[in-house]
């Protein structure tokens, strides 16, 4: 069955806490060389059947209706077997 | 400066709760073709400087052992600005 992924990451212009948090980690363990960490989430879907452009579309509208807050967070790819179909 | 993406999922073999009551409530909402989603966190970081192999051998050290929590958790892709360095 296809898998189908899709992610999410909060606004750029919206503070992440739970980032900044993990940035100030790493620096205090010696990685201050890797900055500006931002933690959203990875959704992994399997479909049943063949994942024709209906199938698509039903992916993007659920993306941003329902795994997604559009208020704080952006849908920022969406990809099939490990082939983007959308990024943004 | 070059953008990494560590991507981490709960491992296979263990139940993910969250996945579980989304993969219920997508059924609720009439997207029942779509099973066994599985959430897991995607993870940017800007790097100072270039990308060399030395970064990239901190950051498989950083994503195994900070990052993510083995004994729950996979580290399943590294990418640099796009492009995968790792998949396991």
């Amino acid at each position: 069955m296809p898998t189908i992924v899709v992610d999410v990451m909060p606004k750029a212009e919206l503070l992440d806490p739970q980032g900044k948090a993990t940035t100030g980690a790493l620096e205090r363990l010696g990685h201050g060389k890797f900055e500006n960490v931002r933690i959203g989430k990875r959704f992994e879907l399997t479909v049943q059947g063949e994942v024709t452009e209906d199938v698509l579309a039903e992916v993007r509208k659920m993306a941003d209706e329902i795994l997604s807050n559009s208020v704080i967070e952006d849908v920022v790819a969406i990809s099939v077997d490990g082939t983007a179909v959308e990024a943004r």
